[in-house]
């Protein structure tokens, strides 16, 4: 349980209305509840760093996804990296940092099943656990390696690639031996791709003719395309698949809404003349390996040869409209919440 | 050589004009030309029965393909079965059966590597070398086992059911111990689906909600979508995928043109959220195995686990009309040509 040093205030965003597309600030309000106490079993986590992800879109969507839609008046889902300060359970002790699914407030009593993991890299950053070293990195190293298969020399071409997700995909294709290309929004990112994550070629898909950009970054054909836009750059993508290709489906950032369902152009004619494979990949399906990820994201990491970038914002009065954010790009790398020590 | 007995006449489809859509007709010519000397190392074959295959389309289509494209005044390039009449490789011998790529032509002079196999199934039907034994059942074997990945109880939908390709899956399925599902065209097909081929469920489509008969024969979902379509059929199957869901792309067969290309519902959402695989098949790939194939369907045909129709046209001059007979879906069956004895 909190001392009484500690504040008696929890500061928590809830889902106030369903948004038709895009989460934005008027979705969500802030409620100052009492500082909850731990039940049986559970454990009072004081969150230091709340996470915003894209999937967060989803999770507050009102079409089926892969979990439970958040209800109206819920703390709003999300990932976090806090301490623990109280602990009813045997496994957990106070001082421990962890990250779970603690939501959107500053703190939180939850079961163990909760927690994702204890935090134990302390020679490094604690928000790299929601980032390079969490879910972001762990997605990109899993959804790179299993689903796209990708092996020295190949051409693994990564859209957002300056994003959390796509900056880790795109270094660790590097790391084992491909030929990296990063599709991006902008001049600064451009240059972000190529001086800090080292892609072999950044493009900038808002100037010039991206069809011929990519043509001349993967002259031998896309064999890896690492998505997370489902919109037109993959539908130019697809038209330079290599032979035996593998599209990793990992995020829709460029769609604002599933209702109505957007069209584009059909993939069957792709896939079949390519003989290509495109699969959907979620982060849950592979929880049960995450210390696998984190171990080689780590050593990657302190051998200097992954990089990252964050933006923080400061106190959860930034959380309602950082989705809304998210969604329009402004961010450089992992966008994280910081909250008051 | 051809002995005097043999007709000194060899008639043979040409490639007349490029189609932008369809093959019909108009787009053949019959030529008649002296029956060929086979050369040396070559191999003269009289062809029995020439096949009519969907992927005929894609080998005279200007868009770019996983083979080349038939030129114009070339004879159209199609499988075909028949005997060895006269050989100057060492390992045919007259009056040996062979399958392999020899044209719409009643004689063909051809290397070996033209020559996809020796027909050693002499207690079958010839002409299931072209059908259930040969490239369609071999089609349905590899691209359903390989890329389906179906295991006992899983719900296999496959469209073109009645078809050659998709009766073959459909009956491999249920041998697996798979819950069969087709999805075909008219009572006539739908009959024959559940009678001869052994659908646990089968869908008329043009028929009634598609989308609530997909839900009434799949409640559970559908493991594997086995299509040959590409269109509307596959868009309303994708809202039925269960998670981990395989979709095998065969063919494209409700799309009449690829240029401009054709728009239709965004699959990345429906792949990301069941965490699926769409995957394009090119039996070119699995030529090597072949005989492995051939042996297990042979093995199912006799043991009566394995039906399969053919409709005949009778004589050349058929083969020109041939495949838009194919893409307006009247033929039930893997549809042939049976050329004079």
């Amino acid at each position: 349980m909190p001392s009484r040093a500690q504040p008696a205030v929890n500061r928590q965003v809830l889902l106030k209305s369903r948004p038709e597309a895009i989460p934005q600030a008027e979705h969500f309000e802030i409620l100052e509840t009492p500082v909850p106490e731990p039940g049986p079993g559970e454990v009072l986590v004081r969150n230091h760093y709340l996470s915003v992800d894209p999937a967060q879109r989803g999770w507050v969507s009102a079409v089926v996804n892969y979990s439970r839609t958040v209800g109206l008046g819920e703390v709003m889902r999300a990932f976090a990296v806090g301490e623990v300060i109280a602990s009813r359970s045997p496994d957990f002790a106070v001082g421990d940092h962890v990250m779970g699914l603690f939501g959107w407030q500053e703190y939180a009593a939850v079961e163990p099943c909760s927690i994702t993991r204890k935090v134990r890299e302390t020679d490094l950053p604690l928000s790299a656990s929601l980032g390079v070293l969490g879910l972001t990195g762990v997605t990109a190293y899993f959804a790179l390696r299993e689903l796209g298969e990708p092996k020295a020399g190949d051409t693994v071409v990564v859209s957002t690639a300056a994003g959390a997700v796509g900056s880790a995909a795109g270094q660790i294709a590097k790391v084992m031996g491909c030929h990296t290309v990063g599709i991006t929004g902008g001049p600064a990112k451009a240059a972000l791709c190529r001086q800090r994550f080292g892609y072999d070629a950044a493009i900038d898909y808002k100037v010039g003719d991206l069809d011929a950009a990519i043509a001349k970054a993967a002259p031998r054909g896309v064999d890896v395309y690492f998505d997370n836009t489902a919109g037109p750059i993959s539908d130019t993508v697809m038209r330079h698949l290599a032979v035996h290709a593998r599209i990793v489906i990992c995020g829709t950032i460029s769609q604002p809404t599933w209702d109505p369902w957007p069209t584009g152009p059909r993939v069957e004619r792709h896939l079949l003349v390519k003989r290509a494979r495109m699969q959907g990949f979620v982060l849950f399906d592979y929880q049960h390996r995450y210390e696998e990820a984190v171990a080689a994201l780590a050593g990657w990491l302190r051998a200097g040869k992954l990089h990252y970038e964050e933006e923080v914002l400061e106190g959860i009065e930034q959380a309602p409209g950082a989705i809304a954010r998210l969604y329009r790009g402004e961010n450089k790398g992992k966008l994280l919440i910081r909250l008051g020590a």
